[in-house]
């Protein structure tokens, strides 16, 4: 049981495929096609610089409705002085023609004026009505040469570059090939992608799930990433762990395809077979890139088998181990995949902008690796912050809600909070201006108060650090708000003394947001009839506690104390879990009869739960932020009918306390 | 012939807009429908928030191939001192299991040691092969509870929110929602857009044209827009000027469509119809919008006429008039379409990131409009810097190399170049960093040398002020480079004397591009028979010369001079044109028998060339600049024989000079 090959650094691993691929004469575009000039070519990439064959404007054009003139018969107009320019006198004499706009200009004229700065005269040199042609005009202006006339080639000249190579067609594009003379365009071809789903544990989207299911939706990540990089996904179905199946599976992509990417299987285990199928078939260069997420990468080539493609430069394809953790399978894509379709397109490879960010937590990172954290970034006063998110492979919501990609390249240990760190940023300054960083204890309601700021230009990002970090964090001017419910057993009052305590000297205004059960969650159908903490002393009832110092901790041992219960008595305290859905996960499996929670936690797992006590969760806010335009949708929110309406119909909420001012300093 | 109704200011057009279709119930999400989720979903707009109907894992997970123990068990293993825990022994006692990645933890147990730091053993405690599984595991570290497990819900909980409304489905939220438990999706239903292109000029992409002719590829432009924003465009054939043509087709438009585009016949000529056919066919907000480039925007709505589209809200049907001018009509469609169709979709408008930047000219503008000009957008030094491309209205091109917008709001007459101005980006900084801006006279090599840097991640972008503007714009930081072809008369030497007097104490690198042909341009066959400048003294032979100050006139005066010929015995002298193409037109046109410029004039008009003399076409670069890594692509190219081959295909240029350091301060 040996682990990857080994793990080679990140460049390395890169310059190995890159060089295999360029003995292959597979470093290139891959091919071109001629497509028609329609909105299909939008996002194509140019294989060839397009030049003009004709020029726009072809002939000397008027600019405007008005008369064609020359310029030198105006010289000396003046309010006071007009001169008169005759229409229809014979070709020989005539000073003004009348043309509308994009008309071409007479030969003898070389300048236009509009005809709101005429005077139309009939023959009698009377001011007269437009819908017939006068019979000559009146001018109170001299004009210049080539005035209100597009001359020929304004726009282009014949034989000039319209476009590069390597671009990618934008909609105005498409109208200057259009306006150069060219019916089509020739665009790189676009790369067959086959991916292949690989594992007998998954199952396809949709599936009723038992526990060890794994449901297979990398395959529809990646397949939506290789589109988006401009190529052509195709998606096989799942093939289970087997060798021989999974061979077939390969040569037939490999055959019809130009890339084929394996997900999972890439690591060392006895099922993982990916890198003994690029062997069989072709040649291994990389099993193990020293990357993280993304660890069990490999990257190799096979033989194409019989030919199908056409003009396929080469008889090899590439193929690409994908690891199986959601994250490391989206980041290989895009550290592997994304150069090589790039390259195969001929256009540039992607480049994110980067800012520079100060962090908000220590990050220990292994110093071999080059190591990608996903981050929310907001800014905080004149601060710009990137906030780390959870750094599990399998997290894929830390794909989803990250603003960028911090990069703790290999060399470097780990960052302390407060360091500046480059972030590759997802989205762009505007955006990231209208964040607001909630920091802090989570509560559900924080999902829906997103959802309607989502609808007021405003965006939530939340961090989950419990109540007490989140005031930490308020006071390190790290969010512009935190969710807390820390009760202070001594005077039974809900964050005033912590935020004292945490924030000293920091004016904040402090707002309640909803009055919240905490309860014990029990089985379905509460089969051991608990009711009260006083059931949780009957021999047969197993409790589930949670850790020391979180607020429901802190709650129970309040509570226990005014009953008179002593903790001892209850088969269970000192088993710990550390999250509301960890003691429901617990009475869900039946390690345990009850713990105490909130009722979500309950419905999430579809547990019963016995309301016990209502505990106030209030919103902190700076008075710094509490006055700013950005946090104003806020406020409007918690006075806005529509959402204390869809706060009261989640289970266990009390929303008459919504917005009362706890604090104002 | 009255002009537009009246120009409105931009905001209250804006308003009118709105508020009629606020009236009319069109002024939110048109309709849902529910699709697959596959890689078709990308690049969606979600029409309802998705909330999590499982959680991901949805059961305690490993994370690791290893072994499920119970963390207890392993306290105080060390290297010195392991523990030995029993994997076959009966389920009461069992105190190790085997577990793949993925596979649910046994319910008693709580932590994973991956296996590579365990050592299995066989009955009688000796190492052994894994081949088979081992009847113990000898362990020498101690193991945290919950170490290499996945957490039921650690990804997701069942009941939170995955995403909101209103937000762009990328790669990983497909992966996400998945994950949450759904196999569809709920979108908006993409706009139905109409675009009619009207005008008798009009003729289809790919038309031999005549003069007069205008090819219609705005409908394609526009298309392109809308599906880029998400819409499904519809293009219509161009429609003749004709009032009852045109009412007939914005019907049966509006009929299938949720927004009609009408395209030209928006201004107040004869031949404009647009307004009389929203008056007629419904109501006509607005007419006319003091916005430049764009005034002649008319916004309506019109009567529906029979329902075809299931489920629309309304019975009225939005129309713009979009003006007739490609520049005009992109940015039409940006600035009113835009913000609807985001409406219509539920998404946020689109909003470019705003930087800001110097101003490299001076800039007129109506004190009324809201004025948008299209600039390149470069970094000299560490000066950011906007040079405004052409304004006019017809010129696409200036679309294609625009590198982002600036607006001069109404109110402000005009900006001075030095001056700050916020530009709206199209490319990210890293892009807008590797652009070389090379400002002075302009010369087709200059092309191919954009095609080939953009091979090598640079970008050239070039604005054409002639050879002497160019080394002022050098002198005042505003450029990396200048291409000039100034003759010293007195010394018969190009560039250096012009350089020491307009960039003094700069210290500059001059290096030879090409040696380019001058001569006469003539008509096709030369039927004048004209071979010298002393030709151009014959009575029958009309000459036409370019403006005082330019490169070429230089160069005629000092020949005239040479060969001792008086300006006064050339017929045509003093009749001047502003650019080489400007002459290749009067020779086109019949108006002049030859003039003097470059071979390529000659070839964009189809005339023959005369060829007289060669000048020589120097890049001027400014000491740091030379020496930056920007600039050294470009050095490479100076040698590069591929890009010396394409250049020498060039008609009328010679390479032999390419590269030779004409002078290095």
């Amino acid at each position: 049981m040996s682990v990857y090959l080994h793990d080679i650094p990140l460049v390395q691993a890169q310059a190995r495929f890159r060089e295999a691929l360029q003995e292959a004469g597979l470093w290139r575009v891959l091919g071109v096609e001629e497509i028609p000039l329609d909105e299909n070519a939008l996002g194509r990439v140019t294989a060839q610089p397009t030049w003009a064959k004709v020029s726009s404007p072809h002939y000397h054009a008027s600019a405007m409705d008005g008369f064609a003139v020359r310029a030198e018969d105006t010289s000396g107009a003046q309010p006071a002085s007009p001169i008169q320019l005759s229409v229809i006198s014979g070709q020989s004499s005539v000073q003004a023609q009348y043309v509308d706009t994009g008309d071409p200009l007479p030969e003898w004229a070389n300048a236009v004026i509009p005809i709101e700065n005429t005077e139309p005269l009939d023959e009698n040199g009377k001011i007269t009505s437009a819908v017939r042609g006068p019979s000559s005009i009146r001018v109170r202006a001299a004009v210049a040469p080539w005035s209100h006339v597009r001359p020929l080639g304004e726009d282009i000249v014949a034989t000039q570059l319209v476009l590069p190579a390597g671009h990618i067609l934008k909609p105005a594009d498409l109208g200057a090939i259009a306006a150069a003379g060219h019916q089509t365009v020739r665009v790189a071809r676009k790369p067959k992608v086959a991916i292949l789903p690989t594992g007998t544990e998954l199952v396809p989207i949709g599936s009723k799930l038992k526990a060890g299911d794994i449901l297979e939706y990398n395959s529809l990540v990646i397949a939506a990433q290789v589109r988006q990089m401009g190529g052509e996904p195709t998606r096989f179905p799942i093939t289970k762990d087997d060798f021989d199946l999974i061979c077939q599976r390969v040569q037939e992509a490999a055959q019809t395809h130009d890339l084929v990417l394996l997900n999972a299987g890439s690591s060392a285990g006895a099922e993982d077979f990916s890198a003994k199928v690029v062997e069989k078939l072709g040649a291994l260069l990389v099993h193990g890139v020293a990357v993280r997420p993304g660890h069990p990468v490999i990257l190799g080539t096979i033989d194409r088998g019989p030919q199908t493609i056409v003009h396929r430069p080469s008889s090899i394809v590439p193929i690409i181990g994908v690891p199986g953790y959601p994250v490391s399978a989206a980041l290989t894509v895009d550290i592997f995949v994304e150069p090589l379709l790039a390259k195969w397109l001929g256009r540039r490879p992607l480049e994110l902008p980067v800012e520079t960010a100060i962090l908000t937590r220590k990050l220990v990172s292994p110093a071999g690796d080059d190591d990608f954290v996903r981050v929310v970034v907001g800014k905080v006063g004149d601060k710009l912050l990137a906030a780390p998110l959870s750094r599990g492979a399998g997290v894929i919501t830390s794909l989803v809600q990250a603003d960028g990609l911090a990069l703790i390249p290999s060399g470097v240990q780990g960052m302390e909070a407060g360091e500046k760190i480059q972030v590759r940023l997802y989205r762009n300054r505007n955006e990231i201006e209208k964040t607001i960083l909630a920091i802090g204890s989570h509560d559900l309601t924080l999902d829906l108060i997103a959802q309607f700021l989502a609808e007021h230009d405003r965006r939530l990002a939340s961090a989950n650090v419990g109540s007490q970090g989140g005031l930490v964090a308020l006071r390190r001017g790290e969010a512009h708000l935190a969710g807390s419910h820390l009760l202070d057993t001594q005077i039974g009052e809900y964050n005033i003394s912590y935020i004292r305590q945490y924030m000293p000297n920091i004016p904040v205004k402090v707002v309640a947001l909803v009055g919240r059960d905490q309860g014990l969650i029990v089985r379905r159908g509460n089969p051991k009839g608990i009711k009260t903490l006083g059931d949780l002393t009957r021999s047969e009832v197993q409790f589930v506690n949670r850790q020391r110092g979180a607020g429901t901790r802190v709650l129970l041992d309040y509570h226990l104390n005014l009953m008179t219960i002593p903790p001892d008595s209850i088969a269970g305290y000192h088993q710990e879990e550390y999250t509301h859905l960890g003691v429901a996960a617990a009475v869900a499996s039946g390690r345990a009869d009850c713990g105490l929670g909130v009722a979500t936690a309950a419905q999430a797992l579809d547990l019963d739960f016995i309301p016990l006590f209502q505990e106030r969760y209030d919103l902190v806010i700076p008075k710094q932020f509490a006055q700013d335009e950005l946090l104003s949708p806020l406020f409007d929110l918690l006075a806005d009918s529509r959402f204390r309406e869809a706060v009261s119909h989640l289970k266990g909420y009390d929303v008459s306390v919504m917005g009362n001012v706890i604090l104002e300093d």
